[in-house]
């Protein structure tokens, strides 16, 4: 039985999800439908890119990832369908599905990509607005039900990409001196600072990391080791540093984003 | 493998949505539980019934819809039970079930409706305020099953309906100088406002749209074609004319609730 | 096909909740995954053991329920995995699962205990912050698959516990004159006071319920008899009294927080 995660800015108050998950069962009946989340918010595709591909590479060979965060459904923008990694993905060609099937395939490039225009799948509508019904669905249906993702379309070696700066060091890890410089990559329901900062980067080494006007020389291994009623670093649960305040949300507390520079500097 | 969609106004913070799907997979092993929505507003039948409505229609034949919306709980409404169109419908009778087995049979009067009165498969409590678990629940299972929708009970004809206004024209479709009167049926999570009035009643017309006081003549044919910053009608999932602004909610910079009366003028 | 309910302070908007159904699917490939919540406040073992207890009875033998709600990640705190009453439970030793356990079992104890030492099944991380993920879904997945939970390693008979004050009453049940000592155990998304004073202690007798400096001596059977406007004590879906208010929340009127404690004087 093959699984299929859906990943989408829908919300969970409207029959969107529902709609979606009937027509992949309509279409590939037994599938094991997930739910990777439906609260990326409204159009924010670079989070949406963010969590499925934090989440995509814990699921099993063969499984089909649906996602769908999509503000120009109904205009000329493409459809993708990518095979990398022994995982299938399919979702509109802005950026959404490049990350996952990058870290997937273990490159740039992402594994092999197609634009879907297999039009005689999918539903005839009404209207244009709701291609992850009409058009995404009956596409992972068809990878589901084993179709081979050759026969959705011509291969692509352009798509979309999110511009994103990537974290950058100025000398050799963990070696004191060097500057790390980052972004928080996404802030979670404990408010703590996910950044895109390797954490081995930093190594053992003493540091003072710096977001927002403010900065931590704690480090710790897990939550439990945060000194009371202070922020530390510790390594995430991606493998980036992550940013942690005992007993609240350290974003709330330092006024902090998903997007802002993260500084450190190793001793 | 059946398939049995879950819609409640139960909400995700208590535990009453994962006893019902406890109960079951209790007595419907290897059944595919699916959420259809639990954020429904507590007793909100009227929105329970437009949701299931919704979203109904693209599941498979076979599949078991279970509607939970039920202030009446405990007291003396009956229980239903439909097939229509090829699925099966479970729930209260207060109008909850009608639209969407109407819209499923094609037909007023929503195929084959019975009373559920086989109290020898309910759960015997405790309490008298949890039907979904204890009723509800255990006569879905039984038809998801294989058990005949005949054994449940009597068949009647005369289920509780909501009495919501038909949406109207004065003249006929796309001709100019009708005038086209419906109401919002759903505000989604983007702040678009979905009428209930058929798409195809505009035509291709010009047309001016009114709802609370304001007013747009501008048409699109999906999200992107919504001129910036502005409202723009357009042809919705459902088939309804839906209106959407470009950037934001169109229901908070209109202060459009839903029932909110529509007005379309063509000319 | 096992079913694994999961519980968690996870909520929805994070990667965390997928990839612990990742894992589960990768290592209990078709395992029925179902949601049993992820809204429980963070770090709230009390609630999250609650909510475990009220809902897992009504799942069927064989399944295995997997909670996380666990501050002291990373830290020394044991993993446990149990059986009782026929369902298999695994998370941390917090207290979390016990009181589910105990009702499984029918008896103080909670069934078989077991302390997880399995280190060759779980993942390597990356990090120490998400044993949900790298050492609670592989031991749940072990178990789904037929593994034997002893073993899992050496049973134990100290399982941390919740100090929670137990009901009581000063004289037989459901007599005159008897007076009732319990508190609030749980407020529903509805705002209903759900206490954990069995209601058979009440039986039929006419009674005052006192909670918060606010009382009622109206009875009720179900939410439709609440006379309107007001309170009233009526029994539970778990067996326990509850308080509900016509026509709004209980608890907002009440200003009332878990944990309150109720006194019910019988006449």
């Amino acid at each position: 039985m093959p699984v299929c995660t859906l990943l989408t800015d829908f919300g969970t108050t409207d029959y969107y999800v529902a709609a979606v998950k009937g027509v992949l069962l309509a279409r590939a009946p037994g599938a094991a439908v997930v739910d990777l989340g439906h609260e990326v918010a409204p159009g924010d595709v670079e989070g949406g890119a963010w969590l499925l591909a934090a989440a995509a590479r814990w699921y099993p060979p063969g499984t089909v990832h649906l996602a769908v965060v999509d503000p120009g459904v109904g205009s000329e923008r493409r459809i993708l369908a990518a095979a990398a990694g022994g995982m299938l993905f399919v979702g509109p060609d802005n950026g959404l599905l490049v990350p996952a099937a990058e870290a997937a395939a273990g490159s740039e490039g992402g594994g092999e990509l197609r634009e879907v225009t297999r039009e005689d799948l999918w539903l005839p509508g009404p209207g244009s607005t709701f291609h992850g019904r009409d058009r995404f669905a009956p596409t992972a249906a068809w990878l589901l039900g084993g179709g081979a993702l050759a026969d959705l379309g011509p291969e692509i070696s352009d798509p979309v990409r999110l511009e994103l700066p990537a974290p950058r060091r100025n000398g050799p890890a963990g070696a004191g001196g060097t500057v790390l410089a980052g972004r928080v990559a996404w802030i979670d329901r404990f408010g703590n600072l996910v950044t895109d900062l390797p954490a081995d980067w930093l190594g053992e080494r003493a540091c003072r990391v710096e977001v927002a006007g403010h900065a931590t020389e704690r480090r710790a291994g897990h939550y439990r080791e945060v000194p009371a009623g202070e922020a530390a670093a510790l390594p995430g649960s991606l493998g980036t540093l992550e940013l942690s305040l005992d007993g609240g949300s350290l974003a709330r507390r330092w006024r902090v984003a998903r997007g802002e520079a993260v500084t450190v500097r190793l001793r």
